[in-house]
């Protein structure tokens, strides 16, 4: 049994909430992730905790004195993991607080759930090497990699403001494009829209301005994890990029999933890490023994498309790609390391980005981009539609879980977005 | 009389306080700069406007009902003029509030300026042409401006966490660089530390996620202009910042002056705003009657170095480069409309960097990257010290003034930052 494992990751406990026990859950007793919601979308806010197919008001069950989820989540990561061993303890069969707890429950169904924190800062990552190599194809067939890849977690910075929770609509973005054969670039709606499917780090306890974060303590500096759909337009992008990297391209919506699993739930998944043989190894400011050790968690990915004629038709969405977390070629330790060794200061609530996730397999591809390989080749779809990239009405639906034996699987919940039409050209 | 003026700017105007009267003020009663202090750092803050050498307690003045500077940017344009041109009576001779107001003024050497909003988002666009093809050349002498860079507002995503206000101090930032005869990266202190020399637009009025603003309106959202120094660890950024831009290179830290001069203040400095004969005309959505009768604010910028050396022997900083904004690419109306045009949402108190200004002339480079040619050319300064790029305890500050014949001069106060060692390598 690994040293992050307590009692809270016991497979054996059951809840009293009967839903929490089902199979399919993504939300057992093992999870208890966290969330902002409201009665209603103009209620008060307040931090909930996922449990079954319920969410039980932390305020109400005296776990908490705030409904102000940055405040909960610069707390010390001894005091957090205090508070999770309360929730647990109290929701587990046979406690004493079923009877008064069991008026803190309300079906998530009839809550409006809302990003679950501020985001003061986005930051998105590049850990994807599966993707960076697929898309650095597109534009450099012989070297896909560029030199600083396998040395630096490549990040840059994203727009806080756009973030939305899962369920957000967008309209299509219009941006400057130039085609191929055009001479000069146009403003229009993008063709090319795209998802990205990532990881995002939610960030917990800040450091100072100045202060770096050194690769031991780094862990004590992640709340938790969501689902991170990070839409691109690729048209835009490509116009735009040079040299200073994307910025419409991608500002116009980003879309996170509601409940933030913690690294303390994350942990029965955690697995060794290490850059393959023949790679550079980490310098020394990325590198731990608890990293190599233990570096990895095993987040299963998946993608899911549901357009406008499936939803017409009554049929369900369909699975584009599967990919995990696994695969990435730098750690949440790493990112958080890399990101403050210059001094720059985390805050509570900031969002760093995995980058797209892909597979080793051009089927596990974490972006249509890659799919169909940079729009070249159309995926068929079951219903008999196709897609370069998406569509107006289509909705992506992320997911994410973990699963290992001997333990107790718990997921993420799902990330949902939907593409709207363009708004009319100015 | 350009249709922007009133009453505010009647160069005549002449206040009771005495020192904003003076010939060498840059807050005469003409500029009305709004800045968030407090009496000592821990003070509660308020909202101030500075007037000579003092600082006028807009709350206590019963002007503004709140200490909060981001719910004051979010007012109509109408309100803030009216607030102006309430405040301009007020501090003007012969007004009946001098007796009251005369309790509510403070000494600026008395008070702690801090941040004068909060800044949600932070964008850095890239309108300095002469920075961007003086860089440019430094990587490709034949084709030093990409494509895009004259269809383009080129920007991207900063840092909002590490902004500091004016007498922000910071470590040399350490950082992954790669020498060119080195076979692998290194971490350590940068070696080629610059400034970068901005004016940065703080946002007003936002706009709702999806709903973007059209050029004829963008003025309307922006709530006054600040210097922004964007400092930037050269070698960092040369390896770190393919593909996806410049990261830990720029964000230990940035520096903005503490007052904003509103663009109501600057209206006395418009300009015509055409780009130059031969150069493609910007898009229709970037384009506007207004825009070309208007659209460039004359803003004379300076760079000054204060070393150590020069401290320690008693002497005062040194001039390294003069410019002005209006040799930028882009206007004001242009960022914030392209900022928006794919539906990105803007919200008071985002800062908005023009990018470095450079003028035409060498000598007018806004960066030491620039005056220095990469590094190769030593800048050699009056008293006998050379610099290339910054060193420990060097301190850079940057100032502003608008002068035009029949108007008052006005000036930005100044943004002042130093360089402090690096810290010991992890």
């Amino acid at each position: 049994m690994n040293a992050l494992l307590n009692a809270t990751h016991d497979p054996q406990l059951r809840s009293w909430v009967a839903s929490a026990n089902e199979a399919g859950t993504d939300f057992p007793i093992q999870n208890l992730p966290f969330g902002t919601y409201s009665q209603g979308p103009q209620g008060a806010r307040k931090i909930g905790v996922a449990i079954g197919d319920k969410v039980l008001d932390l305020r109400a069950a005296a776990l908490v004195d705030t409904g102000d989820m940055n405040e909960l989540m610069a707390q010390s990561p001894a005091k957090l993991s205090a508070l999770r061993a309360s929730i647990s303890q109290g929701l587990a069969e046979g406690s004493t607080k079923q009877a008064e707890w069991a008026g803190f429950l309300t079906s998530q169904s009839e809550v409006t759930l809302h990003l679950p924190c501020r985001i003061g800062d986005y930051t998105d990552f590049y850990t994807g090497i599966h993707h960076a190599t697929t898309v650095g194809k597109l534009f450099r067939p012989d070297a896909p990699l560029l030199p600083n890849y396998k040395w630096v977690p490549i990040g840059y910075h994203g727009r806080a403001s756009s973030i939305g929770v899962s369920g957000q609509t967008f309209h299509r973005p219009l941006g400057q494009t130039k085609g191929p054969n055009e001479e000069v670039p146009v403003l229009r709606p993008t063709h090319r829209l795209d998802y990205e499917l990532e990881l995002g780090v939610l960030v917990g306890q800040g450091n100072a301005l100045g202060e770096p974060i050194a690769i031991g303590q780094a862990e004590s500096h992640a709340f938790g994890m969501v689902l991170l759909n990070d839409w691109s337009a690729r048209d835009v992008q490509a116009w735009e990029y040079q040299p200073l990297g994307p910025f419409l391209a991608k500002n116009f919506a980003s879309t996170i999933s509601p409940w933030i699993v913690t690294l303390e739930a994350l942990a029965p998944f955690r697995a060794p890490f290490a850059h393959p043989e023949g790679d550079p190894q980490p310098l020394p400011y990325l590198d731990s023994p608890a990293n190599r050790q233990q570096g990895g968690i095993g987040v299963a990915l998946e993608v899911w498309l549901h357009t406008q004629a499936m939803r017409d038709a009554g049929l369900g969405p369909e699975r584009l790609s599967q990919s995990n977390f696994l695969d990435a070629y730098w750690t949440v330790a790493q990112m958080l390391t890399h990101h403050t060794v210059n001094g720059c200061n985390l805050q509570p609530g900031d969002l760093l980005g995995s980058g797209t996730l892909s597979g080793p397999q051009a089927e596990q591809a974490g972006s249509l981009l890659e799919l169909s390989l940079g729009g070249k080749n159309a995926l068929k779809l079951a219903n008999g539609e196709t897609r370069t990239f998406l569509e107006d009405g289509d909705a992506v639906i992320l997911r994410a879980s973990c699963e290992r034996s001997g333990f107790r699987r718990i997921g993420f919940g799902e990330c949902r977005g939907q593409v709207l039409p363009a708004r009319a050209t100015q």
